[in-house]
Protein backbone atom coordinates (compact mmCIF):
# COMPACT_ATOMS: atom_id res chain seq x y z
CA UNK A 1 0.00 0.00 0.00
CA UNK A 2 1.69 3.25 -1.28
CA UNK A 3 0.90 6.00 1.20
CA UNK A 4 2.00 9.34 0.75
CA UNK A 5 1.83 11.94 4.01
CA UNK A 6 2.25 15.84 3.15
CA UNK A 7 4.06 17.59 5.53
CA UNK A 8 5.18 21.93 5.20
CA UNK A 9 5.85 24.60 7.40
CA UNK A 10 3.15 25.51 9.66
CA UNK A 11 1.38 22.00 9.74
CA UNK A 12 0.20 20.42 13.25
CA UNK A 13 2.50 17.66 13.50
CA UNK A 14 -0.10 14.97 14.94
CA UNK A 15 -2.41 15.80 11.72
CA UNK A 16 0.60 14.16 9.61
CA UNK A 17 1.70 11.60 12.44
CA UNK A 18 -1.27 10.35 13.51
CA UNK A 19 -2.25 8.97 10.07
CA UNK A 20 1.53 8.28 9.50
CA UNK A 21 2.01 5.47 12.72
CA UNK A 22 -2.16 4.39 11.63
CA UNK A 23 -1.35 3.90 7.66
CA UNK A 24 2.21 2.64 7.57
CA UNK A 25 1.04 -0.24 9.74
CA UNK A 26 -0.27 -1.52 6.65
CA UNK A 27 0.36 -5.06 5.63
CA UNK A 28 3.05 -4.42 2.76
CA UNK A 29 2.25 -0.09 3.39
CA UNK A 30 5.17 1.88 2.15
CA UNK A 31 4.99 5.23 3.37
CA UNK A 32 6.72 8.67 2.25
CA UNK A 33 6.47 11.72 3.49
CA UNK A 34 6.55 14.48 0.74
CA UNK A 35 7.09 18.23 0.94
CA UNK A 36 6.89 20.95 -1.17
CA UNK A 37 10.78 20.33 -1.24
CA UNK A 38 12.62 17.81 0.59
CA UNK A 39 13.99 18.72 3.91
CA UNK A 40 13.01 19.66 7.17
CA UNK A 41 9.78 21.60 7.52
CA UNK A 42 8.78 23.02 11.39
CA UNK A 43 5.66 23.11 13.21
CA UNK A 44 4.47 26.79 13.58
CA UNK A 45 6.11 28.08 16.26
CA UNK A 46 9.24 25.99 14.91
CA UNK A 47 9.41 23.51 18.07
CA UNK A 48 9.05 20.43 16.30
CA UNK A 49 11.10 19.85 12.87
CA UNK A 50 9.99 16.91 10.57
CA UNK A 51 12.08 15.41 7.43
CA UNK A 52 10.02 15.73 4.06
CA UNK A 53 12.19 12.62 2.15
CA UNK A 54 11.15 13.72 -1.03
CA UNK A 55 9.72 16.43 -2.65
CA UNK A 56 6.07 17.42 -4.51
CA UNK A 57 7.85 16.72 -8.22
CA UNK A 58 9.73 12.97 -6.90
CA UNK A 59 5.49 11.86 -6.03
CA UNK A 60 3.10 11.28 -9.27
CA UNK A 61 0.54 8.77 -7.53
CA UNK A 62 -0.40 7.82 -4.40
CA UNK A 63 -2.98 4.67 -2.88
CA UNK A 64 -3.45 6.97 0.20
CA UNK A 65 -2.75 10.16 0.47
CA UNK A 66 -3.05 12.24 4.10
CA UNK A 67 -3.22 16.40 3.73
CA UNK A 68 -2.92 17.52 7.68
CA UNK A 69 -3.88 21.43 8.53
CA UNK A 70 -2.40 23.25 11.19
CA UNK A 71 -1.90 27.49 10.84
CA UNK A 72 -0.39 27.74 7.28
CA UNK A 73 -3.23 25.68 5.97
CA UNK A 74 -4.95 28.99 4.74
CA UNK A 75 -2.61 30.01 3.09
CA UNK A 76 -1.08 27.04 1.47
CA UNK A 77 -5.07 26.39 0.02
CA UNK A 78 -3.72 28.85 -2.82
CA UNK A 79 -0.65 27.89 -3.44
CA UNK A 80 -0.61 27.08 -7.49
CA UNK A 81 2.13 24.32 -7.35
CA UNK A 82 0.46 22.79 -4.97
CA UNK A 83 -3.05 22.78 -6.41
CA UNK A 84 -1.54 21.56 -9.45
CA UNK A 85 0.02 18.51 -7.64
CA UNK A 86 -3.37 18.00 -5.84
CA UNK A 87 -4.91 17.80 -9.43
CA UNK A 88 -2.60 15.13 -10.93
CA UNK A 89 -1.93 12.88 -7.59
CA UNK A 90 -5.90 12.83 -6.15
CA UNK A 91 -7.55 11.06 -8.87
CA UNK A 92 -4.75 8.43 -8.67
CA UNK A 93 -5.60 7.29 -4.81
CA UNK A 94 -8.19 5.39 -3.62
CA UNK A 95 -8.40 7.37 -0.18
CA UNK A 96 -7.45 10.55 0.50
CA UNK A 97 -7.41 12.18 3.78
CA UNK A 98 -7.81 15.49 4.81
CA UNK A 99 -7.31 16.05 8.42
CA UNK A 100 -8.52 19.43 9.73
CA UNK A 101 -7.79 22.74 8.02
CA UNK A 102 -5.81 20.23 5.32
CA UNK A 103 -9.42 20.19 3.96
CA UNK A 104 -8.74 23.53 3.14
CA UNK A 105 -5.59 22.93 0.69
CA UNK A 106 -8.12 20.31 -1.27
CA UNK A 107 -10.22 22.91 -1.39
CA UNK A 108 -8.17 25.73 -2.53
CA UNK A 109 -6.87 22.95 -5.21
CA UNK A 110 -10.91 23.29 -6.17
CA UNK A 111 -11.13 19.60 -5.41
CA UNK A 112 -13.82 19.88 -3.02
CA UNK A 113 -16.34 22.07 -5.33
CA UNK A 114 -19.74 20.86 -4.38
CA UNK A 115 -18.50 18.38 -2.88
CA UNK A 116 -19.70 17.34 1.39
CA UNK A 117 -16.85 18.13 3.60
CA UNK A 118 -16.01 19.29 6.97
CA UNK A 119 -13.15 21.13 8.74
CA UNK A 120 -11.36 22.45 11.78
CA UNK A 121 -14.37 23.76 13.31
CA UNK A 122 -12.56 27.13 13.09
CA UNK A 123 -12.48 27.12 9.40
CA UNK A 124 -15.98 26.31 8.43
CA UNK A 125 -17.00 29.44 6.93
CA UNK A 126 -13.76 29.06 4.52
CA UNK A 127 -14.27 25.91 3.40
CA UNK A 128 -17.83 27.11 2.40
CA UNK A 129 -16.17 29.86 0.51
CA UNK A 130 -14.00 27.62 -1.88
CA UNK A 131 -17.53 25.94 -2.51
CA UNK A 132 -17.95 22.98 -0.82
CA UNK A 133 -21.04 21.53 0.55
CA UNK A 134 -19.61 21.88 4.40
CA UNK A 135 -21.50 19.13 6.80
CA UNK A 136 -20.85 19.64 11.03
CA UNK A 137 -19.69 16.22 11.26
CA UNK A 138 -16.29 14.94 13.02
CA UNK A 139 -15.94 13.21 9.67
CA UNK A 140 -17.15 13.11 6.36
CA UNK A 141 -16.48 10.90 3.67
CA UNK A 142 -17.69 11.94 -0.19
CA UNK A 143 -16.21 9.14 -2.91
CA UNK A 144 -12.68 8.49 -2.21
CA UNK A 145 -12.54 11.67 -0.35
CA UNK A 146 -12.94 12.34 4.24
CA UNK A 147 -12.26 15.03 5.94
CA UNK A 148 -12.54 15.46 9.68
CA UNK A 149 -12.63 18.74 12.48
CA UNK A 150 -9.23 17.45 13.98
CA UNK A 151 -6.13 15.38 14.61
CA UNK A 152 -7.83 13.21 16.76
CA UNK A 153 -10.97 12.84 14.40
CA UNK A 154 -7.95 12.43 11.48
CA UNK A 155 -6.51 8.93 13.61
CA UNK A 156 -10.21 8.00 13.85
CA UNK A 157 -10.98 8.41 9.74
CA UNK A 158 -7.45 6.98 9.09
CA UNK A 159 -8.28 3.60 11.14
CA UNK A 160 -11.64 3.98 8.86
CA UNK A 161 -9.72 4.29 6.03
CA UNK A 162 -7.44 0.93 7.46
CA UNK A 163 -10.65 -0.96 7.27
CA UNK A 164 -11.95 -0.08 4.22
CA UNK A 165 -8.87 -1.01 2.61
CA UNK A 166 -7.16 -3.85 4.46
CA UNK A 167 -10.53 -4.98 6.69
CA UNK A 168 -12.09 -5.28 9.91
CA UNK A 169 -9.56 -7.47 11.14
CA UNK A 170 -6.31 -5.32 10.39
CA UNK A 171 -7.93 -2.07 11.50
CA UNK A 172 -8.60 -3.73 14.76
CA UNK A 173 -4.84 -5.32 15.28
CA UNK A 174 -4.30 -1.51 14.71
CA UNK A 175 -6.56 0.20 17.30
CA UNK A 176 -5.06 -2.73 19.94
CA UNK A 177 -1.56 -1.43 18.61
CA UNK A 178 -2.27 1.93 19.85
CA UNK A 179 -4.23 1.36 22.80
CA UNK A 180 -7.84 2.73 21.54
CA UNK A 181 -10.14 3.70 24.07
CA UNK A 182 -13.87 2.13 23.98
CA UNK A 183 -15.18 4.73 26.34
CA UNK A 184 -12.66 8.24 26.98
CA UNK A 185 -12.80 9.73 30.17
CA UNK A 186 -12.26 13.10 29.26
CA UNK A 187 -15.09 13.28 26.04
CA UNK A 188 -15.70 17.42 24.52
CA UNK A 189 -18.87 16.21 23.91
CA UNK A 190 -20.71 17.47 20.56
CA UNK A 191 -17.84 19.61 19.50
CA UNK A 192 -20.28 21.54 17.47
CA UNK A 193 -22.18 22.73 20.73
CA UNK A 194 -19.42 23.16 23.01
CA UNK A 195 -19.96 25.78 24.74
CA UNK A 196 -18.33 29.11 24.13
CA UNK A 197 -16.17 30.00 26.86
CA UNK A 198 -14.60 26.53 25.96
CA UNK A 199 -14.05 27.89 21.94
CA UNK A 200 -12.48 31.43 23.28
CA UNK A 201 -9.91 29.26 25.30
CA UNK A 202 -9.47 26.48 22.48
CA UNK A 203 -8.65 29.76 20.02
CA UNK A 204 -7.02 32.46 22.22
CA UNK A 205 -5.67 30.84 25.40
CA UNK A 206 -3.52 27.72 24.17
CA UNK A 207 0.00 27.76 22.57
CA UNK A 208 0.06 26.09 19.47
CA UNK A 209 3.30 24.41 19.30
CA UNK B 1 5.11 24.77 31.53
CA UNK B 2 8.08 23.68 30.76
CA UNK B 3 6.97 20.28 28.60
CA UNK B 4 10.52 17.81 27.92
CA UNK B 5 9.94 15.12 24.88
CA UNK B 6 11.95 12.51 24.86
CA UNK B 7 13.46 11.14 21.15
CA UNK B 8 15.52 9.05 19.78
CA UNK B 9 16.32 6.33 16.99
CA UNK B 10 14.05 3.73 16.92
CA UNK B 11 11.29 5.48 18.60
CA UNK B 12 6.81 5.01 17.44
CA UNK B 13 6.51 8.68 16.34
CA UNK B 14 3.20 8.94 17.68
CA UNK B 15 3.85 8.50 20.79
CA UNK B 16 6.37 11.86 20.77
CA UNK B 17 4.05 13.64 18.71
CA UNK B 18 0.86 12.90 20.43
CA UNK B 19 1.48 14.20 24.07
CA UNK B 20 4.13 16.97 22.03
CA UNK B 21 0.92 18.60 20.05
CA UNK B 22 -1.54 17.93 23.19
CA UNK B 23 0.49 19.87 25.93
CA UNK B 24 2.22 21.89 23.75
CA UNK B 25 -0.87 23.56 23.73
CA UNK B 26 -0.71 24.58 28.05
CA UNK B 27 -1.05 27.95 28.22
CA UNK B 28 2.86 29.24 28.27
CA UNK B 29 3.94 26.11 27.38
CA UNK B 30 7.70 25.97 26.04
CA UNK B 31 8.40 22.96 24.50
CA UNK B 32 11.15 21.38 24.46
CA UNK B 33 12.45 17.80 21.82
CA UNK B 34 15.28 16.59 23.39
CA UNK B 35 17.78 13.81 22.10
CA UNK B 36 20.27 11.56 23.13
CA UNK B 37 22.28 13.89 20.94
CA UNK B 38 20.80 16.77 19.30
CA UNK B 39 19.93 16.67 15.86
CA UNK B 40 17.74 14.23 13.42
CA UNK B 41 16.44 10.72 14.80
CA UNK B 42 14.52 8.60 12.60
CA UNK B 43 11.92 5.83 13.50
CA UNK B 44 12.56 2.30 13.30
CA UNK B 45 12.13 2.03 9.40
CA UNK B 46 14.03 5.48 9.11
CA UNK B 47 10.99 6.74 7.09
CA UNK B 48 10.41 9.34 9.37
CA UNK B 49 12.96 11.67 10.51
CA UNK B 50 12.31 14.18 13.95
CA UNK B 51 14.66 16.72 15.02
CA UNK B 52 15.93 16.75 18.65
CA UNK B 53 16.71 20.26 19.55
CA UNK B 54 18.55 19.97 22.52
CA UNK B 55 20.68 16.86 23.77
CA UNK B 56 20.36 15.49 27.20
CA UNK B 57 23.34 17.07 28.34
CA UNK B 58 21.52 20.81 27.99
CA UNK B 59 18.05 19.69 29.97
CA UNK B 60 18.61 19.21 33.86
CA UNK B 61 14.70 19.88 34.92
CA UNK B 62 11.32 19.23 33.16
CA UNK B 63 7.83 20.49 34.90
CA UNK B 64 6.61 17.27 32.31
CA UNK B 65 8.45 15.07 30.83
CA UNK B 66 7.25 12.15 28.00
CA UNK B 67 9.38 9.61 27.22
CA UNK B 68 8.01 7.39 24.01
CA UNK B 69 8.14 3.68 23.98
CA UNK B 70 9.17 1.96 20.32
CA UNK B 71 11.15 -0.56 18.57
CA UNK B 72 14.27 0.56 20.48
CA UNK B 73 13.15 0.80 23.31
CA UNK B 74 13.88 -2.28 25.03
CA UNK B 75 17.72 -1.90 24.45
CA UNK B 76 17.51 1.91 25.68
CA UNK B 77 16.18 0.74 28.86
CA UNK B 78 20.19 -0.24 29.41
CA UNK B 79 21.30 2.42 28.36
CA UNK B 80 24.09 4.03 31.41
CA UNK B 81 23.50 7.94 30.09
CA UNK B 82 20.26 8.22 29.23
CA UNK B 83 19.44 6.36 32.88
CA UNK B 84 21.73 9.04 34.71
CA UNK B 85 19.77 11.86 33.26
CA UNK B 86 16.65 10.03 34.27
CA UNK B 87 17.23 9.57 37.37
CA UNK B 88 18.69 13.69 37.83
CA UNK B 89 15.47 14.69 35.38
CA UNK B 90 12.61 12.97 36.65
CA UNK B 91 12.73 13.83 40.19
CA UNK B 92 12.22 17.54 39.13
CA UNK B 93 9.00 16.73 37.00
CA UNK B 94 5.71 17.06 38.30
CA UNK B 95 4.43 14.74 35.68
CA UNK B 96 6.23 12.15 33.93
CA UNK B 97 4.33 10.40 31.31
CA UNK B 98 5.65 6.75 29.58
CA UNK B 99 3.67 6.13 26.38
CA UNK B 100 3.80 2.38 25.61
CA UNK B 101 7.52 0.70 25.83
CA UNK B 102 8.69 4.16 27.40
CA UNK B 103 7.85 2.53 30.51
CA UNK B 104 10.74 -0.04 30.11
CA UNK B 105 13.12 3.21 29.61
CA UNK B 106 11.90 4.54 33.14
CA UNK B 107 11.87 0.94 34.50
CA UNK B 108 15.34 0.09 33.14
CA UNK B 109 16.77 3.40 35.36
CA UNK B 110 15.29 1.99 38.55
CA UNK B 111 12.82 4.69 38.33
CA UNK B 112 9.80 2.12 38.58
CA UNK B 113 10.76 -0.91 41.08
CA UNK B 114 7.89 -1.81 43.52
CA UNK B 115 5.70 1.05 41.18
CA UNK B 116 2.32 0.28 39.92
CA UNK B 117 2.92 0.58 36.34
CA UNK B 118 1.58 -0.39 32.91
CA UNK B 119 3.14 -0.96 29.44
CA UNK B 120 2.84 -1.98 25.63
CA UNK B 121 1.00 -5.22 26.28
CA UNK B 122 3.78 -6.70 24.00
CA UNK B 123 6.47 -5.96 27.01
CA UNK B 124 4.30 -6.53 30.15
CA UNK B 125 6.77 -9.07 31.06
CA UNK B 126 9.62 -7.16 30.46
CA UNK B 127 8.48 -4.57 32.66
CA UNK B 128 7.64 -7.06 35.36
CA UNK B 129 11.64 -8.02 35.44
CA UNK B 130 12.27 -4.54 36.23
CA UNK B 131 11.12 -5.08 39.50
CA UNK B 132 7.83 -2.86 38.50
CA UNK B 133 4.23 -3.92 39.93
CA UNK B 134 2.33 -4.58 36.91
CA UNK B 135 -1.12 -3.35 36.31
CA UNK B 136 -2.97 -4.42 33.16
CA UNK B 137 -5.19 -0.83 32.82
CA UNK B 138 -4.72 1.50 29.90
CA UNK B 139 -3.49 4.10 31.67
CA UNK B 140 -1.35 3.59 35.32
CA UNK B 141 -0.95 6.26 37.49
CA UNK B 142 1.16 5.94 40.67
CA UNK B 143 2.26 9.37 42.10
CA UNK B 144 4.06 11.87 39.48
CA UNK B 145 4.55 8.79 37.63
CA UNK B 146 2.28 7.73 34.23
CA UNK B 147 2.57 4.76 32.19
CA UNK B 148 0.26 3.23 29.57
CA UNK B 149 -0.53 0.74 26.81
CA UNK B 150 -0.28 2.70 23.65
CA UNK B 151 0.18 5.65 21.96
CA UNK B 152 -3.56 6.45 21.84
CA UNK B 153 -3.60 5.76 25.83
CA UNK B 154 -0.77 8.15 25.45
CA UNK B 155 -2.82 11.05 24.26
CA UNK B 156 -5.83 10.20 26.74
CA UNK B 157 -3.21 10.43 29.45
CA UNK B 158 -1.74 13.23 27.87
CA UNK B 159 -4.87 15.35 28.46
CA UNK B 160 -5.23 13.81 32.12
CA UNK B 161 -1.72 15.69 33.20
CA UNK B 162 -3.45 18.65 30.98
CA UNK B 163 -6.31 18.50 33.54
CA UNK B 164 -4.61 17.60 36.87
CA UNK B 165 -1.97 20.64 35.88
CA UNK B 166 -4.12 23.42 34.17
CA UNK B 167 -7.54 22.16 34.79
CA UNK B 168 -11.11 20.42 33.50
CA UNK B 169 -11.83 23.74 31.36
CA UNK B 170 -7.82 23.68 29.58
CA UNK B 171 -8.35 20.28 28.89
CA UNK B 172 -11.63 20.25 27.21
CA UNK B 173 -10.63 22.94 25.12
CA UNK B 174 -7.50 20.78 24.24
CA UNK B 175 -9.81 17.88 23.50
CA UNK B 176 -12.25 20.48 21.15
CA UNK B 177 -8.97 21.64 19.27
CA UNK B 178 -8.11 17.72 18.64
CA UNK B 179 -11.54 16.66 18.01
CA UNK B 180 -11.98 14.07 20.34
CA UNK B 181 -14.40 11.57 20.03
CA UNK B 182 -17.17 10.82 22.47
CA UNK B 183 -18.06 7.36 20.72
CA UNK B 184 -15.48 5.87 19.13
CA UNK B 185 -16.74 3.54 16.19
CA UNK B 186 -13.88 1.54 16.10
CA UNK B 187 -12.89 0.02 19.33
CA UNK B 188 -11.00 -2.42 20.27
CA UNK B 189 -12.54 -3.46 23.41
CA UNK B 190 -10.75 -4.77 26.66
CA UNK B 191 -7.04 -4.37 25.52
CA UNK B 192 -5.95 -7.21 28.05
CA UNK B 193 -8.69 -9.78 26.63
CA UNK B 194 -8.07 -9.28 22.93
CA UNK B 195 -8.47 -12.37 20.43
CA UNK B 196 -5.40 -14.60 19.88
CA UNK B 197 -5.77 -14.19 16.19
CA UNK B 198 -5.50 -10.28 16.88
CA UNK B 199 -2.65 -10.12 18.58
CA UNK B 200 -0.78 -12.28 16.43
CA UNK B 201 -1.93 -9.71 13.23
CA UNK B 202 -1.03 -6.54 15.44
CA UNK B 203 2.75 -8.71 16.62
CA UNK B 204 3.89 -10.39 12.82
CA UNK B 205 1.10 -9.18 10.43
CA UNK B 206 1.60 -5.65 10.43
CA UNK B 207 4.49 -2.85 9.08
CA UNK B 208 5.69 -1.00 11.58
CA UNK B 209 7.21 2.47 10.00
Amino acid sequence: MDVVILVYDGLTPLEAIGPFDILGKLPKARVRVVGLESGLVHSRGGTLGLRASAALEDVHSAEILVVPGGAAADNLAHDPTLGAWLRRVVPTARAVLGVSTGSLILAGAGLLQGVEATTHWRALDLLAGFGAKVVRRRIVTSGTLTTTVGAAAGMDAALAIADQVAGRDVALAIAQLLGYDPEPALAPGDLFKAPDARLHLARTGLEHP
